[in-house]
């Protein structure tokens, strides 16, 4: 059975024609801001409406190829165009970028941080991915409607993700439907579609619903509107993408700074749990095994960082004495440990100067990542839980190799299957995290790049976080990176991003051949 | 069900007794060489007395606790055994070390290599476990006795393990028998224990005769009868103690060298291939897929380190000219793949020196090692061959949940049990490996440890090669470590050795109530 590339086309085309709506509403937002004339005279203004134009064209050729298309998408197809909306989305969601910086003229463009199109996808993948890693070495300098755009493209990807993990892949029965603690959907009347329009329009409204809380509470806070929406574009998404060039820093209001930290740990939990809560069944959510561990997890790593944190000094000592000083501590260390874990990647303070110990759990938890279902990224908090409990079932085996127990989260039972694909996955990623620290030592040995740059860069991307350390660390950027290191962590994002296998196994020949 | 201790200590105390005769040896060949005045003039001669002294009084303390002991040893007193005969083995046979040390006396005493017992522990137990690093900062300073015991410890240890590996731990029942292709015992008239010792003794026959040819080879290549014997005894172990401060360089002859590679290839195979070859079914050995997937990955391995040493001019050029050249450059490279792939750990070129893409295949191949049921350390070549198939048979079931393939090497097929172990103990490794790396980094922070000699380290000792990278590379040793890294590279030797399980298992309170 061969491909039906046509239905991928016409979805596909759906979507790009979304993202050149949104980002002609971009230049909509610069004439609101500069007048009409801008749309002549400013060139970001004049880049949103290009992109959106060229975007416009693909498109609609797309659309066009598909227009005979079938309405029904197999799995093989729907893998094949889940990949897609990232890896083509991405090209489109880099085009105001590049045309920014292409239409600005003059002697600086070669060395614009936006010059070159690697960077632009770079930029945007990391945006679609939510990752938060840029290559922009002064964000402050930045046009608004170009802010504005990097913050709601990492917001369209995270609602892409809650949306794909939680309502689309799992009806389609592609994917770990049992780490997402998703119902299994019996033979029911409507069919699959109306269910999966259905689940996707209950998340739409808790996601959109959050996002108007975030940023009336950090308007409320002291931010203004424009830095309000921004930053809650990019919590909600854990994505990380900040407008100061301090990052969260840049807002020391400890008011800000703790409304931050509640939506990234709302953002880091599962959204069927939310739509459990909409529909009055709360004793059921807040009984979740993965929440309970996800809280265990953040409050035993604040706690050990923010001993630390406080009697090594790494963050400067108040003046207003020790109380003061240990209030700071454990408001640094929730901030970083909430930023890492559900991989949003925002810094409140220059982490890479402390000490071993918290920048180790630091490193763990990039592993670690948000729940399944969140919009967070890492491996998962379910799939750490369910490999712990199988490697310490296993134990038992050496000296009694007859005696089977059963492995059990909550009330679910662990199956071989279930056992065997979450030990895989977590060896997969730490085989691509390898691969990705080798890619990076090699194509950047010319640059004297470090180990610990490497692999907190493989870590930082593959996990979809942000920073990293040393050189990627909370006050650097991705900027100095060689092209084919930027396009190696391209890959590691988008591969991080769709779990893997979603991606690997467009590389292998069976899948093609539809065997 | 409590455990039986006496049948432990009988055992163990049998164990101390052959050591403890082991190293009065030491003082006989001492007295060969040096006359019958060494044994109160020669401090080496002394301290081998004293050791066995101290060793024999400690085994036959321990063969009375055992003395009316039954002589059937259950599973899990047989792991308990198993553990301590490392472990406290390791403590007898570092005693010549250090009563050398101090029997000398003297102004030195302090900083000599083997003043502090936690360096003779580290020494003894890199020996046992056939690792092959050394706190020995200038090893053409020991005496003989001691260097010769330094070789004979690693010969012990190796034979150890084979024995171990097939012929006790998979009889018993306890380990994974199927990775070392043992046929299953059935019910035999003669019970088990016959069969353990039969298939021990010829081990133990195999073991000899290898060790009787590469010492002959050695001398007729023109090492002299010492140097031949220690490093034979090293080489078969997998071990990679040398008598020379340059390790295998210190003989430059291609022809030592080639034979070095030859024996060491020839100990990274699965003995029980040798039993097979003796019984006449060379077929059935040569068709072993773990044996061609051991020859296929050094070849590729040497190849692609050849040509890059060789463009690189990595090693010293030759004054003969390029043909020269690209001889040497394949005569370091496979030496090194060999010496590192079977965990011996020789150095016949200062590989540290090396670009990015050698040192980075010289690690990936550390975690690899050699094929099950040889001397070599590491993960073992059948276990990554069988993570390998299962996930990439994973990735089908992303797009194709229901259907099942049959993972098969050769004609095993790899049941769900056997894959979940594997895949747990790969992942066990890794941990290990991190948990190893993160302790280096914190007890030798203020030595100004760097991530690549603390990763090195943790995967050197973990996997029982001998030499890393940086600070622990070719021309180094690991005197410099504070005292609690050494007992935590200890402990990974020990876990690497005993394949990690076997000692994990012991810290499970289950173990220890016999549920």
């Amino acid at each position: 059975m061969t491909i039906d590339f046509r239905v991928i086309a016409r979805q596909l085309g759906l979507l790009l024609l979304v993202l050149s709506a949104l980002i002609l509403s971009m230049a909509g937002f610069a004439v609101l801001e500069q007048g009409v004339s801008s749309l002549w005279h400013s060139p970001d203004a004049e880049a949103m409406l290009m992109s959106a134009g060229v975007g416009a064209v693909l498109a609609l050729v797309l659309v066009g190829v598909g227009k005979k298309s079938s309405s029904i998408i197999g799995h093989r197809e729907a893998l094949l165009l889940v990949a897609m909306s990232w890896i083509i989305g991405g090209f489109v969601a880099a085009l105001p970028f590049w045309f920014w910086a292409h239409l600005q003229g003059g002697a600086g463009q070669a060395t614009h941080d936006f010059g070159s199109m690697v960077n632009c996808y770079f930029e945007s993948v990391s945006g679609l991915t939510t990752t938060g890693s840029t290559i922009v070495q002064a964000i402050s300098e930045l046009p608004r409607s170009i802010l504005l755009w990097r913050s709601l493209i990492q917001w369209l990807g995270g609602l892409g993700i809650v949306v794909l993990f939680v309502a689309v892949l799992p009806m389609l029965g592609v994917g770990g439907r049992r780490i997402y603690r998703i119902e299994a959907p019996g033979p029911s009347p409507e069919g699959v579609r109306p269910r999966i329009v259905e689940a996707a329009r209950a998340l739409w409204y808790i996601y959109l619903g959050l996002t108007l809380l975030e940023i009336l509470a950090l308007r409320i806070a002291g931010m203004g509107w424009f830095d309000a929406t921004c930053h809650t574009l990019t919590t909600l998404a854990t994505g990380g993408f900040s407008t100061s060039d301090a990052s969260a820093a840049g807002f020391p209001s400890p008011s800000i700074q703790y409304i931050l930290m509640f939506f990234m740990l709302l953002a880091g939990i599962n959204f069927s749990l939310y739509h459990l809560v909409l529909r009055g069944e709360w004793r059921k959510a807040i009984k979740d095994r993965e929440l309970q561990c996800y809280l265990g997890l953040v409050s035993v790593a604040t706690i050990i960082i923010a001993v630390s944190v406080y009697r090594h000094h790494s963050i400067p000592p108040s003046e207003a004495g020790a109380a003061a000083g240990a209030a700071e501590a454990v408001q640094h260390s929730l901030f970083q440990v909430l930023a890492i874990q559900t991989t949003t990647g925002f810094c409140s303070t220059d982490f890479d100067t402390w000490s071993f110990v918290p920048k180790a759990i630091l490193m763990l938890l990039m592993f670690v990542g948000g729940c399944a279902g969140s919009t967070g990224g890492g491996i998962k908090v379910i799939r750490i839980m369910i490999a712990a409990k199988v490697m310490a079932a296993e134990i038992e085996h050496v000296y009694r190799p007859k005696v089977v127990r059963t492995v059990k989260i909550g009330k679910m039972t662990i199956d071989a299957d279930l056992k065997r694909s979450i030990l895989v996955y977590v060896l997969g990623i730490i085989i691509l995290f390898a691969l990705g620290t080798g890619g990076l030592m090699y194509f950047d040995a010319g640059n004297g790049i470090d180990i610990t740059t490497a692999a907190t860069a493989s870590l930082s991307t593959l996990n979809n976080i942000g920073p990293g350390l040393a050189r990627v660390g909370a006050t650097q950027n991705y900027a100095w990176f060689s092209a084919p290191s930027k396009i190696v962590m391209c890959m590691l994002m988008i591969l991080g991003r769709l779990e893997m296998f979603t991606i690997i196994v467009l590389f292998t020949p069976r899948y093609w051949r539809g065997e």
